[in-house]
């Protein structure tokens, strides 16, 4: 049967993953969708991802691609994919895509959200959702150091140590820090990122926010290419893919 | 040691419990609590809640009164108390209270609201937190209907059909459907509810909503004072103790 490319955007809650990418032994996003997939096709489907978030990730606007026979119309097969997939998994949006069109590899921009509940006490609805954070926070030290990221950098300093990328230069496009309440959001949107690039900016506008290093810091660390000089690497948990562009 | 008498305002989460009330072999909010401050105080300590919320019921504002050994801090006790107790259940707030302060017989007004996501999919973020309701509802019928509930009314044709409490008169003093995009609030505040009975107000209401049913049945299902009228009990997990007033 004729297949045709379909474009899915996914909403997940990662706690109960090892990620998106398929691992072998592991329970991951992908891996589910796939299976989910194989079941309604009767053959296998390969699905591709627009970012490969970690175990524990989450998110609120993943996309993926897939090929699927060309039988269902698309409401049906959004309906049916839906019923066999586990409730922290949810296809929100399916259309039908070009042939050419590549998850991944035609994302222009990402936004990624780091929520972070500052408050002593960590709210049970906000357990796993939000990395708590008891010490209280500076917001415009914070916004502060969030803005210096912006721009063209080589983030090495803030890459994953064992990433292994040819070039480590990203283009900053929007790096916000925004609050309701407890709530502190960071918002952060680039053409690409690199393995825990987030999570280790967070980490660093942290020491930030509790003032254990200066603002300035940031530019130092980009401009030392070392990953040692960074902050530790924030919680997954905290993390949420939030929206990809083509 | 001399007692003092404590008043908790307390956040849960209630999927993993049955409910509040202590109930044998049953893992219930009250039992938890109960058993983390016999752990601090090296005796049985009874918890008194304001309202008794059912399974699956969560809370934003329960609150509860105990006796306790005169020997910490309030911020200490609060400390290890949640340091004692599961994830899923936070006192956010502690206080001392007069030896004369009764957590239920106290109670002047609570509020409930009953979350609604009113949508074909459900977001894997609201799961067990919202009650899924696909078939698009009428907000307008909601509202109207919910206001046919203010003032004081025989209950009986939404208590618990098994409920034998003297009296089924209760005063609703706000009845109101709130909405930002798919979420929709129900927010009740009365002196008093008896079981089940916001569920099943909520019942009746998603019946108006859905044009199942004219507004003005709620009148005639309180004057009916017959269980049979009204509409089916709303699943638990929509549900939220928001608020006592004391």
């Amino acid at each position: 049967m004729r297949k045709r490319k379909y474009k899915a955007t996914l909403q997940y809650l990662g706690t109960r993953y090892a990620g998106w990418q398929v691992q072998k032994g592991q329970r991951t996003v992908q891996g589910v969708i796939e299976k989910a997939l194989m079941r309604l096709a009767g053959q296998a489907v390969a699905v591709v991802g627009a970012g490969r978030t970690d175990a524990g990730v989450h998110a609120l606007g993943q996309v993926a691609h897939f090929p699927f026979p060309d039988r269902d119309s698309v409401p049906d097969l959004l309906k049916s994919l839906n019923a066999l997939l586990p409730w922290d998994i949810r296809v929100v949006r399916l259309e039908e895509a070009g042939d050419a069109f590549h998850a991944s590899r035609d994302a222009r921009r990402k936004r990624y959200e780091y929520r972070i509940y500052n408050a002593g006490i960590l709210p049970p609805f906000e357990h796993l959702r939000a990395c708590h954070v008891a010490r209280p926070l500076d917001l415009e030290r914070m916004a502060d150091a969030a803005g210096r990221f912006l721009g063209e950098h080589d983030f090495s300093g803030f890459a994953a140590a064992a990433s292994r990328v040819r070039s480590k230069v990203r283009t900053i496009q929007s790096s916000k820090v925004l609050h309701e309440g407890p709530v502190i959001l960071y918002r952060v949107e680039a053409s690409g990122f690199l393995h825990h690039m987030v999570r280790n900016m967070v980490g660093t506008l942290l020491q930030a926010g509790w003032c254990d290093r200066p603002c300035d810091d940031i530019e130092r660390i980009l401009l030392s290419r070392d990953r040692g000089q960074a902050g530790s690497t924030a919680p997954a948990h905290g993390l949420y893919l939030v929206r990809v562009w083509y």
